[in-house]
């Protein structure tokens, strides 16, 4: 079992001076194994997100699982993965009418997925477009974000019509074909307990469902299902968040996945009981650079510019900003108890002992020694960073805006 | 005046097309000649923090103020400051055991500041540090971050007494000077206004000067105020953060003034009082991906991976991530009345509209327009990105880590 100073030493060890992003590579490939099979067992296409992660390096432990396609959420991200290989790539955010050159140049290259929920975005879209994409419609099925409300048939229904139209034009190669519905159902992160994510999910599922079935009885479907259109190609149902497929044994009714943070999972996960300590699979060392015994508090040189201000709620109110977990010889422990990130400022993290155990473990810490943070939302702590290390003490890099 | 539709137009005209990092020059060389006209006044040294700029050519703006000395919070961004002609930095974060080597590399380049608050760190410095380096003690006058407290006499003593040793040693080439107490009023931030800001200000001040009365007490300072040590050279006090600076006109007591926010301010400043809509200069163009008038709202691809999670409570207690500003052809105008960015994920913002008017003006917005934000914290939100775009049209290059 790991402790504060095993862990410093390891740390150290592996030659960390400053705040480093750490990846514990056999729980990210557990992670991303479990995902593969669960989506194999369900008869679904798992398209991970790969906002989460945004390295090319990682992305290979996919491929190894593996998955061909990915989920992206910005035109840099898409070049970036685009030239890694990857050819099979969903721009899973509201296409930019700004970039239709960029989506063009792309669609040259690789199978674009965009999404759209506006005539206003597709008209930029038919004006400019070039190369032939697959253009989703994405559904708001409660998250209350992007997308088109799941129950506005009017408006689903014309904007399917219109892209159907568009896809069938005559004697022309066809610019863009009609791919399905697309949701992120992100409510499922204001969820009290897997059991209430798990609802939330269920919902989400038969909404975009019902969404499908209205586009069946405009005669865009035969299937009020999953919506085979009537030229008999199907109308796909693709549905994102981590918390959803992770909190449901029932993937039914969909045809994609496209979570993403389950391949490092973290705090946020953990405590909506989608993972467990055991999934988590990044980490940030952070040094240690001050001892307050008195208050009961560490500084560490990491800060909001490395684990970003997200932050939890404790059962007393306070915000948490990470917690301490360990490194053993085998990889990443579960965490040390007792420990959290009370507060962050640009570049300053103060580390609280809240126990007596932990009081008692402050006695020992000294500048010079390294904390390993458990963030709380993985996605934007990794995004601070240029690159991983991992427990072998390998550096794969990441992609940068 | 600017309205959503003439700004829009005018980022358009600027070429951009993704979320980007707008800089109004002549605003921010107004923002940092004031500050160079108060410190001056005040016969203070400026050493302002560029942690929040991060730039090279930021930095230029202020030489042509007359400054030549600067305060940075990693060995990463001194090194890069020092790459462009800044020969005079200070390490405001307490020293990293770890990064000895790397301080002592810069050492022999610049005059290098370190700020130290334990013989631990210490150790670490005497240990291993070849070239000379100017100490600072940092004192906690009540931020409780980092520092020794202002109060524990014994602890401030001890560790000068050990520096005024170290600084006067024989027969040898001293390798380090006692340089002072550094402290940063930090719960500026926490002041309800610029009244509370200052009465912090002033109670910070104080007890700087108690912590260096009581080195004169120990014999280490002949000069209560600022202790002038006992063989005649000053320990100097210095003191950060913009509230405090902004908030008071009375600097005396102090020997170096280490703001930094006060280049861009920010939403945060504007809460506290602590500058005005024209001093704020620093945001975020942002194209709009969809617009959904039943919920008052519309959608831009700009995240917190773009502005930060950082945010303010409004009046209502709905959290305030950013508020849309004009852009006229003079420069930034006010911000425009009645709306606030609502909600933020990794790479999607909501902005709502939240008075009747805006609620109008939200009619005419469409996917591909493109809004202003002003960010609720300039140094977290300048950190995510790579460059400024100034109204000029000219690219500005930051440090990245």
């Amino acid at each position: 079992m790991a402790d504060l100073s095993s862990t410093s030493r390891r740390l150290r060890d592996l030659g960390v001076r400053r705040a480093t992003l750490i990846v514990d590579r056999d729980r990210a490939e557990a992670n991303i194994a479990r995902y593969a099979a669960r989506a194999a067992a369900a008869g679904i296409v798992l398209r991970p997100h790969f906002k989460t992660h945004q390295s090319a390096g990682v992305a290979q432990w996919f491929r190894k699982a593996g998955i061909t396609r990915a989920a992206v959420s910005s035109i840099g991200m898409a070049r970036y993965f685009a030239d890694h290989g990857w050819d099979d790539l969903t721009l899973a955010i509201p296409a930019n009418p700004l970039e239709v050159e960029d989506y063009d140049t792309l669609a040259g290259r690789v199978a674009l997925g965009l999404t759209i929920d506006s005539h206003a975005t597709c008209d930029a879209l038919e004006e400019r477009l070039q190369e032939a994409v697959s253009l989703w419609i994405e559904v708001d099925t409660g998250g209350g974000r992007t997308g088109i409300a799941w129950d506005d048939h009017a408006a689903l229904t014309s904007l399917a019509l219109r892209l159907r139209a568009g896809s069938g034009r005559s004697a022309q190669e066809p610019r863009h074909r009609f791919a399905g519905l697309l949701t992120h159902g992100g409510q499922s992160y204001g969820a009290r307990d897997r059991l209430e994510a798990a609802a939330i999910f269920a919902t989400v599922r038969r909404r975009l469902q019902a969404a499908a079935a209205a586009l069946g009885d405009a005669g865009l479907s035969d299937d009020s299902r999953r919506g085979t259109d009537a030229t008999g190609s199907s109308i796909l149902l693709s549905a994102g968040d981590t918390p959803g497929f992770a909190s449901s044994a029932d993937w039914s009714g969909l045809d994609e996945a496209r979570p993403g943070n389950f391949v490092f999972h973290d705090l946020m996960q953990l405590s909506l009981g989608t993972c467990t300590q055991d999934d988590l699979a990044c980490a940030v060392a952070c040094p240690v650079i001050g001892v307050y015994p008195e208050r009961h508090e560490a500084a560490v040189h990491a800060g909001a510019v490395h684990l970003s201000k997200e932050h939890l709620s404790g059962t007393d109110g306070r915000a948490i900003f990470g917690r301490l977990i360990g490194l053993s010889a085998d990889g990443f422990t579960s965490l040390l108890p007792g420990w959290d990130v009370a507060s962050l400022s640009q570049e300053h993290g103060l580390i609280a002992a809240r126990t007596q155990q932990a009081r008692h473990g402050l006695a020992a810490v000294k500048p010079g020694d390294l904390v390993l943070v458990a963030p709380v939302h993985a996605c934007l702590t990794c995004e601070q960073f240029t690159s991983y290390l991992t427990l072998d003490g390998e550096i794969i890099s990441r992609y940068r805006r």
